[in-house]
C-alpha cells in the first residue's frame, strides 16, 4: 500500500495542482468587479437582481464593487450591532427601488451606484439616535433620507458629468447634515447626540497609549461605515482585500496617515482612539492610489499626499461644523478626491474616465494593454 | 306684457349668452400670461412700459407672469401695509431700472424677470428692520440692494445657463443675508429684530390649535411677500388663481405638506400659525407641478415630494441660519426646485426648457399640440 | 569760458535729450508687464529664472504683473518686518517648486501664477500666530500650506475655465481658513490669536480722528499684503504706479470707497484706521477698472460699483466668520470680482479674455488698435 506507482504519484499531483488551479481561478472570479456575474444574472428573479445590486452598493462605499465583498461587509455590520445591520439593509433597499421607480438609469442601478448613499445616512441616522436600538419610529426618516439620496444623485450628476466627475458619497454627506440640522438635539421625536469637535474637549491631560494608536489604524477602516469594534473592522478590511489588495493597502496606509495628521495638530486623544481621525485619510488615500487613476509610484505619492490633505481637512470641518453641534462625516475625503480628479499637470495624465473606473488591479491590466496598443499602432503608423 | 313672443324670448337668451361669452373671452384674455399685452404695449410711452414690467415683475415672486395679478398682489400688500408697499415698489423699480441702464437683455426686462429680486430684498429688509414704519433712512439700503440683485442676477445667469437653470430668487437670497450680516442686529443706523430658529423656544408647552394649523396654509402663501395677515393672502391666492388655477392649487397643496412636515419635527407653534412653515412647501410645489414640467399625474407626485423635501430643507436651514441670527429665507424652495430641474430619468421627461415655460395651462396645451405634431409627422415619415 | 558757441550749447542741449529721453525708455521698459525679459531670461540659470518667477508671483498679489514691482513689495515687507518677510519669500519659493515638480503648466509658472496664493498663504499664518517672531516651527504648516495651494489653483482653474474666469485667490482664502479652523485658537503647537468682527467690540464711544481714517486709505493698499505700517505701504503703492499708474489710482480709490462704506455701517474704529475695511474695496476696484476690462468711462463706474459691492460683502463676512473667529481674507474682493467678469450686458463688452490680460496701458492700447483694425477691416469689406 505504502508503494505507489510513480505514474500514481504523478496522477495525483497532477489532480491536486488541477485542484488548487481551480479553486484559484474560481477564487479569482470572485475577486475585482466579478462583471461575469452580470451576465449570469440577466435572467434571474427581480429579488436575487436587487439583492446583488445592493450588495454592490454596500461595497461602493468603500471604493469597490463586489457583491461578495458586500455581503462580507453586510455580515460584518450585523456582527458589530443587528440594529445597524438592519436600517443599512433597508437604505440600500429603499434607495435603489426609489431608483427604479424613478427611472434612473439601469446600467447605473445594477452597478449598485444608487444604493450606498441611502445606506450611509441609514447608518449614520442611527448612530447618532439617542433613543437607542430598535426605536422603530427611526425607520421613517431612514426610508425618507434613502430615498432622497436618489434625487440628489440624479441631480447632481447632471451638474458633475460636465468635469467627468463622480457624484461619490456628496448625497449622503448633504441628507445627513441636512437631517442633523432638521431634528435638532432636543427633538421630541428623534432625539440626538451632539457631535463634539476634536478641539473642544481642553488640553490632552491623559498620556498617549501608542497600541491604542494603532488599534485605530484598523478602526478608521471600520469608521468608513460607521463602525467602532475591531473585529468587524477587520471583517470590512477583509472584504475590500477580496476586492483588491491594492486598494486594502492604500486604506489601511491612508488612514496611518490620517493617525499622523492628527497626532500633528494634538486632536483628543479619544479620536485617534476610535479610529475618527483616520477614515478620512483612508478614503481619500483609496481614491487616488489605484481606483481613479492607474497605479504608479507618481500615483502613489499623491495617494499620500491627498490622504495628508483629506486628514487635515477633516480636522477643519469637524471644528468648524462642531461649533453647531454637526458631525463632519466624509466631507473631507470627498472634497479632496473630488479636487485631486481635477487637477491638470503630471497626475491627470494617469487619470481613468469615471466610466471605465474598475478595480486597481483591472485598470493597472487594462492600461498597459492600451498603452501596448498604441505602441503597435504608432509603429504601425510609423511604417 | 307678461306675453313675450317665442322670437324676442330667444333673441334676448342669444343676447345674452353672446355678452356671457364676451365677458368670458375677455376675463380669459386677463388669465395666463397675456402675451397680446406685449404687442399693445410697444408704441406706448416708457413710464407706462415700465409700470407694466414693473407688475409681471411683481408676479414672477410667485412664479407667475400676468401684469393684473401683479396689480392684485400690490394692493394686497398696500393693504397689509402701505410701508411695506411702498418699499416693494421702490425696490421693483429701482431694480428694473437698474437693469435698464446697466444694458441687459431687454426681453428679459419687459418680462420682469430683473424686478422681483429686488422687490423681495426691499420687503425683506422692511419686515427686519426694527426702526419701525417710515424709517426713510431704510430707503438707501433699499436702493442699493435692489440694484445689487441686479448685478447678482446677470452674473448667475452666465453660471446657470449651461444647466438651463433659471436663476430664480437666489439673488434676493444672497442679497438679504449678506445686508442682515453687514448691518448685524445692534447697529446704530439700521437696527434689526434677529430671526429666531424654530427649534430654540424650547418645547412646545401650549396645545396645538387646529383652527390656528389651518389658518396658517392660506397664510403660508402670503409669507412668500413676508405678508401675515389672512386677508391680504387670501387677495394674493386669487392673483395666482387668476394666473393659472393649477398654480394657486399647488400653492395651497404645498403649504399644507410644508405645514404636516413642520409638524412632523416638532417646529415650535408660531411657525405653523403665521404660515412660516408653508412657504418654502409651496414654493417648491408650485415650481415643479406645472410650471417647468408639464403637468401630469406624475409631475404631480413630483411636486409633492419637491414640497416635502423644500419644507425639511428649510427647517434644516432654519435651524442652522438660526444660530447665527439669520432667517433661512427661501434658501430651500430655490435649492430644491433647483435640483428637481437637474433631475435625469423619468421627470426630466416632462421638463419644458426655461425659455419657454409659460402658465401651466398653456404649458399643458402647446404639449399636446406638439405631442399630436410629433405623432403626426411620424405618421407622415411612416407612409 | 562762459562763451559757448550756438552749437556747443546746441550740441550739450541735445546730448541731455537724449539722455533723458534714454533715461525715459529704460524707464518705459521697467513699467507694465516687462515681458520683454523673458526672452532675455531664456537661457539663464533655473535659480535666477525661479527668482523672475517668485517676483513676478509677489506683483500677482496686487493685480499687477512686474519683477521690479516684485523686488519693491519684498522689500517693503522685510521693511515692515523681516520674519513677515522670511514667511513671504518662503512660501512664494515653495508654492511655485512645488508647481514645478507637480508638472503644472510652464507658461503659467513663469508667469508667477503659482506663487503669489502661497506667499498669501505664508504671511497669513505669520500675522495670525501668536507664538511671535522667529518660532521656527512655523515653516512647517507654510511650507504645507504653500505646497497645497498648488493643488487647488490646479483643480479649481479646471472648473472655473468653463466660465473663462481666473482662479485668483480663492486658493489662499480656502486654505488659511482650513489652517486657522484645523489648528484653533488653543493649539499647543501653533497658537493662533482670534479674528475679531468688526461690530463685536460694542458701540464705538470714542470720537472718530478724520486724519487717522484718511491714513487707513493708503494703509488699505498696504493690507493686501497683511502690512500694517504706513511707510512699506506706501512703497507697495509705488510697486504698483511703477507697474500701472492706472492700477495703482484705483487701488487709493477703491480703499477710499471701502472705508466710506466701513463709516456708513458704523464698523469700529480700529477698523478703519488699519485699513482692514478699505482693501477689499481696492481690489474690488482695481480689478474691474483697468484689469480685467478695458478702460473706459463705464468701466469706471462698474469699478467704484464693486468697491462698494467688496467693501459691504466684506463687512458681512467679517461678521459672519467673525462668530466663529474666523477672518474673512480677501473673500468678498474675490467673490464680486468673478461675478463682475459674468455679468452679462453693457460691462461684458469691454471684458478681456483672460489670456490676454496685461497692465491697464496696455490693454488700452492693444484695444485701441484692435478697433482701429476692426474699423479697417470693416471698411475694406464695405468697400
Amino acid at each position: 500500500m505504502w508503494m505507489e506507482t510513480k505514474a500514481e504519484v504523478e496522477e495525483a499531483s497532477r489532480s491536486r495542482a488541477s485542484l488548487s488551479r481551480r479553486v484559484l481561478s474560481s477564487l479569482l472570479l470572485c475577486t475585482g468587479d466579478m462583471m461575469h456575474l452580470n451576465e449570469y444574472m440577466q435572467d434571474k428573479s427581480f429579488v436575487l437582481q436587487l439583492a446583488v445590486w445592493g450588495l454592490r452598493g454596500v461595497t461602493r462605499v468603500i471604493l469597490a464593487n463586489n457583491p461578495l465583498s458586500g455581503a462580507l461587509i453586510l455580515a460584518a455590520l450585523y456582527w458589530a450591532s443587528p440594529w445597524q445591520g438592519l436600517l443599512g439593509t433597508l437604505g440600500i433597499l429603499v434607495s435603489t427601488l426609489t431608483a427604479v421607480v424613478m427611472g434612473q438609469d439601469s446600467a447605473e442601478v445594477s452597478g449598485g451606484l444608487h444604493g450606498f448613499n441611502g445606506m450611509l445616512v441609514s447608518l449614520l441616522m442611527g448612530v447618532f439616535s439617542s433613543a437607542g436600538d430598535w426605536y422603530w419610529w427611526l425607520l421613517l426618516p431612514v426610508c425618507l433620507g434613502s430615498a432622497t439620496c436618489v434625487f440628489l444623485f440624479s441631480g447632481l450628476s447632471s451638474v458633475l458629468d460636465r468635469w467627468d466627475l463622480p457624484v461619490a458619497v456628496f448625497p449622503f454627506n448633504i441628507i445627513i447634515i441636512l437631517y442633523l440640522l432638521c431634528t435638532g438635539q432636543d427633538n421630541p421625536y428623534f432625539p440626538q447626540y451632539p457631535a463634539v469637535p476634536p478641539g473642544v474637549l481642553g488640553p490632552n491631560d491623559t498620556k498617549l497609549v501608542a497600541v491604542e494608536v494603532i488599534r485605530g489604524i484598523p478602526l478608521g477602516v471600520g469608521q468608513i461605515f460607521a463602525c467602532g469594534a475591531l473585529g468587524p473592522s477587520l471583517l470590512i478590511l477583509g472584504a475590500v482585500l477580496l476586492y483588491s489588495p491594492l486598494l486594502a493597502i492604500h486604506g489601511l496606509l491612508g488612514s496611518a496617515v490620517g493617525t499622523l495628521a492628527g497626532l500633528s495638530v494634538a486632536v483628543c486623544h479619544d479620536s485617534l482612539y476610535s479610529g475618527l481621525s483616520g477614515f478620512n485619510g483612508a478614503l481619500g488615500c483609496m481614491a487616488i492610489g489605484g481606483l481613479f487613476f492607474t497605479f504608479s509610484w507618481r500615483t502613489h505619492l499623491f495617494a499620500i499626499a491627498s490622504a495628508f490633505l483629506s486628514a487635515y481637512a477633516d480636522i477643519a470641518l469637524r471644528n468648524l461644523l462642531g461649533t453647531v453641534g454637526l458631525p463632519a462625516c466624509s466631507w473631507a475625503a470627498t472634497l479632496i478626491a473630488t479636487l485631486m480628479l481635477l487637477l491638470t499637470g503630471s497626475l491627470a495624465a494617469y487619470r481613468i474616465p469615471i466610466g471605465q473606473v474598475m478595480a486597481p488591479e483591472h485598470n493597472l491590466r487594462s492600461r498597459s494593454q492600451w498603452a501596448a496598443g498604441n505602441n503597435a499602432e504608432q509603429e504601425s503608423t510609423d511604417v
